[in-house]
């Protein structure tokens, strides 16, 4: 098992990543103080892993929430179903809100863990690798609006993430794939050599090899938190991470919640932002080509759709990113260097945007 | 005009009181530095004051949303109007919301402010001397839930608080009282001599005298605004502020929301506190005269509705307040030192209980 420490003041915690981490009661113990237990999960990953992981809570008052399973569900609604399950189980200020599933389950269980009593404590147990490299660290929580996404949340850190490689054996492989998407993401952004790894080690990840995932987990973290750890509410260096957000949200966006995974929207946006940076001067073409080769090896989507790049622009203009009206972007100077930008000229996005989305819906 | 400041580090802001302060351009372009300002408030307040607010706006983007008047509206859904505003209108991260109205008005704004894109700026425009005393100072927003009084919330500090009393002129008599009764309950937890100044300026104070209101204003809001510098997130001293809200939530709830007003069951709560005060021989028989007839002289109800001590004991169960299962209290040691207390015996607890809400239903 590893340990990581994310450096955040009187709100740091830690992160275990490892193999059968679920229902081992030390552990949990040890990152869950509270007696009472609500334990948020979704309609597919609860039976395949609630019980055990209320088995390693055994002592412990637990009760449960069963969420459906989605994006499209990622609503202020399926809160409120946390919300009454606290209620109705008349749960503490000392209560402790677990996330058992994915980064919906964990964006929805921490934003109810904001809100009830105007603030609970919450651990994130993700079980996807989406989950565990990206959405568990930082306390970003939340849910989309019918406007756009994550327009409604707050920023709440959990108390521990508890990140067992073993749940991703029962993940869809569309899903591993979404997630390393933002594995190299966070490469692209911050660092080159993760980056190159990613290039030499894709089989072994794909093939859900144990110390591959362990590595690419555990660097994920370490670069997020750091980032983080810097820029908790996202003034600054903290917004380099949503490279290929702007771009993916109006993908998302324009193809309906769900039929995109996060991830894979990411993916295209990258592209895109990396199409962008080239038109800058930035990248090589042979940049872009190692961004595209390397989603395409993995497994992802490349081709946004064919929304046109008038609509495009209008849902990218709909995101939080954007100040005083301009849309401010995270290109990359380099492989392995996201900067943000608003600088551009508008022509290369216009170019970039028709490119991707075409002229026209 | 009064200026205070409210040292919170970098969420420090600062109140201003006095009269015709609503319209004053220059004291609003200081106050509120976004360009788009969403006002929201209710359909009582608005038809009086929102144009006068809109002009001292000149010059900015302004936009509203108006709620329905009553703390039976101070729900999520409620709260789902003024987000839908703000997406509508595709506000971003340096838009600023500015609640014009009274607490209920200013905790649904604050909550949306605290919940759009995890947190816009907010500035409070109170109209009711409840909120200009009380629920405009501190940071704490939210909703009611059907199973219990702002179960649903966040911390989140207003940029600046406008109090303008020249709104209490058009505000019911009942809400004028009702807001004196925050007055006296911190001059009974904090501060003696602000409960004997209201004893020998109580008809002042009815009968709307400027210096006296200011007065009055400016002391609830230092001493308020010290006790929350201290302790922000209401983990030890702030608590004390809750003097007769543990009572007086059982009341609101058991009567209905919006039967009785929120300071009317303050009032009444505080009442109860200091009769179990008495009976652990904190507070004489004298002191507990001094709490009623003073309540009473402010035309304050006094007498809990008869909803039988059982089912008070439940309704107060399902509050903040409690800590592990514990119902923890607010007492006076003496008049104007309130304690957090959960080690009275159950039995004095009990005869209040039934002194104050009956036998039975």
């Amino acid at each position: 098992m590893e340990r990581l420490r994310i450096e955040l003041g009187t709100r740091s915690y830690p992160i275990f990543i490892g193999a059968g981490l679920l229902d081992d009661a030390t552990l949990l113990g040890a990152a869950i103080v509270a007696r009472d237990v609500l334990v948020v999960s979704n309609e597919v990953v609860a039976p395949l892993y609630l019980a055990r992981l209320e088995q390693g809570l055994a002592g412990k008052r637990v009760a449960s929430v069963i969420l459906p399973d989605g994006e499209q569900h990622k609503t202020l609604a399926t809160v409120e179903q946390v919300l009454d399950a606290l209620v109705e189980r008349r749960l503490n200020r000392d209560a402790c809100v677990v996330a058992l599933g994915g980064g919906v389950v964990g964006d929805m269980a921490g934003f109810a863990a904001a809100c009830y009593q105007r603030g609970v404590d919450y651990v994130q147990v993700p079980t996807t690798l989406l989950a565990q490299v990206d959405s568990s660290v930082g306390g970003k929580t939340g849910v989309n609006h019918p406007g756009g996404k994550n327009l409604i949340g707050a920023f709440h850190q959990p108390r521990a993430v508890v990140s067992d490689i073993g749940t991703l054996g029962t993940l869809p492989p569309r899903e591993l794939r979404a997630g390393l998407a933002e594995v190299i993401k966070i490469g692209l952004v911050a660092d080159a050599s993760l980056f190159a790894w990613i290039e030499g080690n894709l089989d072994a990840l794909l093939g859900l090899d144990t110390a591959a995932l362990t590595h690419a987990i555990r660097r994920s973290c370490e670069i997020k938190a750091a980032i983080v750890a810097e820029d908790e509410h996202e003034h600054g260096r903290r917004a380099l991470l949503n490279l290929g957000h702007t771009f993916g949200h109006a993908i998302e966006t324009a193809a309906g919640y769900g039929a995109w995974l996060h991830g894979e929207a990411v993916g295209a946006g990258m592209l895109m932002a990396a199409d962008l940076s080239a038109r800058l001067g930035w990248l090589g073409s042979g940049d872009v080509d190692r961004v595209r080769s390397l989603l395409q090896r993995a497994g992802l989507p490349v081709a946004a759709p064919r929304i046109g790049a008038a609509r495009g622009l209008e849902l990218m203009g709909m995101d939080k990113k954007v100040l005083a009206g301009r849309i401010r972007l995270v290109l990359l100077r380099r492989l392995g260097e996201g900067v943000v930008a608003g600088d551009y000229p508008a022509e290369a996005l216009q170019a970039t945007l028709v490119g991707h989305f075409g002229v026209a819906a």
